[in-house]
C-alpha cells in the first residue's frame, strides 16, 4: 500500500442491502465517506472543530461511481481512498471498494463552503497545510 | 376515519427494503415521522419557523413499535396518526401503518427541546393551541 | 415540459438531511431512484413481476452527479427524468433535481442483470417495448 | 463489564445525524442491529449460512426505545448489548448506547422466521445452544 493511500474497512449490515440482495447503490457512497472523513481524523483534522472555529463544512460538489460487482450482506470491505487532485477549495478523491475484487471506484470532489450560506472559501490554511503533506497518487 | 386521525400514503422503495426481502426494520420509523411531519404541516405548523424563530425542535422521546407482518418492494402503505396524549412539553402520537392488513402499530412521544441544548420546554403557545383543536383518540 | 420527460415530486424530511443542515449528498440518489421507479411504473413496467417471473432486475451501473445548491428541511423538490440512450442492456436517465432552481443533476446508468448472479442479460421485449415509445431527450 | 454482555463501538458520521444537529432517531436501531450482529458473530452464528442451510432469518418483532441524551456527529459511541430472555423462537434482547453518560436504551425483541413466509420458527438447535451458554442478565 502506498503512503498516500487510506485503507478503512467496512462490515456490511442488513441496513446497508435492499430487497435485490445487495448493498443498496447509494450507500456505497456513505461507506466512502466514512474512510475520507477517517482518514482526515488520522492526518489530525477535526471537522466539528473546523466548523466550529473557522465556520466552513466540506460539501461534496462532485461525485462519479461506478458499480462493477455487488457487495452483500456481512461483507467485509476495503475503502481505499486517494488523493487525486488539491486545490485552495477542492479537494478530488480517487476511491475504490473491495473486497476478493474490485466492486466499486470512485471520484468525489469536496469543496470547503461557508458553514452557513455553502458558497465556498478557501480551505483554512493549517488544514491545507496537513493535506499537501500527502504525496499525491 | 375519524376527524382526529391522519392518514398519509408512503410508497416503499428498494432504499426501504433490505436482503431479507422486506422493509427494514428502522425505516418504518421514517414512515411514521413523515406521516407526523405532513399532519403538523396540514395543522398550520411551520418546523422550519418554530426552530428559526421559537429556536425550539421536537425530539423523540420514546418509541415503540410492533411489527407484525413485514411490508415488501413496491408496496402502497397507509400511515394512520393519532394524538394519545398531549401535555404543555409532549405530544405522545399512536401510529399504525396499514396495507391490506395491519403491518405494524408504534406509540412515538415527541418532546419540544431547545434547538441548542436539547433540553424539554413548553410547547410555544400557539403551537399547542393547534394541537388541542384535535380531538384525542 | 417534453413528452419525453417524467417529473416527480419528493418532500425532504429530517431523515434526508444531515447535521451541515441540508441534504446529505447520498440522499439524492435515493430521490432520483425514487423518480426512475415511478416512471416505470407509469409506463406499465412491475418490477415485482419483472423480477419473479422474468428473473432479471435492474442494478446501476454507473452514476455521475453534480450537486449545486443544497436542499434543505421541509423543501419540496422535482425531480426531472429523461432517458439519454437506450440499449438491449441498458438505460442511461438524465436526472435533474429543482426547487426554485437547479439544485443538482445526474446521469445515471442502470442494467438488467439476472437477479441471482447480477450478470448482465438483455432487457425482456416486452419492457424494452414500453421504454422504446418514450422518444429520447 | 459482565461476560454475560457485548460491547461495540460505533462511529457516528455525517450519513447518521440530521438538520437538528443530532443522530436521526431511526439510527440509533442501526447501530443496535450492528452491535446484534457482531455479538452473534463473535459467538460463532454465521447468518447468510443460517439463511442459506436453514432456510431462517432473524426478524425485529418488537422494539422499545427510549431517548435521554443526543449523540452528535463525529462521537465514539458504545453499544452495549445483553440477552434479557430466551425462548425457543425469540430473543429478547437489552441495549444501551453510552457515550460519556447513557444516551439510549432498548428492547428488542427478534423472532426466528422461515425466510420466505415470515412466520415463525423454532431458532435451529446448534444456534440455540450457542445462545444458551451465555449467562442471562
Amino acid at each position: 500500500m502506498p503512503e498516500n493511500e487510506f485503507v478503512w474497512g467496512v462490515r456490511v449490515y442488513y441496513e446497508d442491502t435492499d430487497a435485490a440482495g445487495v448493498v443498496y447503490y447509494a450507500n456505497y457512497l456513505k461507506f466512502m465517506e466514512r474512510a475520507r472523513t477517517e482518514w482526515l481524523r488520522v492526518l489530525g483534522m477535526d471537522q466539528t472543530t473546523m466548523r466550529d472555529e473557522c465556520g466552513v463544512v466540506f460539501a461534496v460538489r462532485q461525485a462519479e461511481i461506478s458499480y462493477l460487482k455487488p457487495a452483500r450482506f456481512d461483507d467485509y470491505l476495503q475503502v481505499r481512498t486517494g488523493i487525486k487532485r488539491l486545490t485552495a477549495a477542492r479537494i478530488r478523491f480517487s476511491q475504490q471498494i473491495v473486497r476478493d475484487c474490485l466492486l466499486a471506484k470512485s471520484e468525489v470532489e469536496i469543496v470547503c463552503v461557508n458553514a452557513m450560506t455553502f458558497k465556498p472559501v478557501k480551505i483554512p490554511d493549517h488544514i491545507l497545510q496537513l493535506l499537501e503533506k500527502i504525496t499525491w497518487i
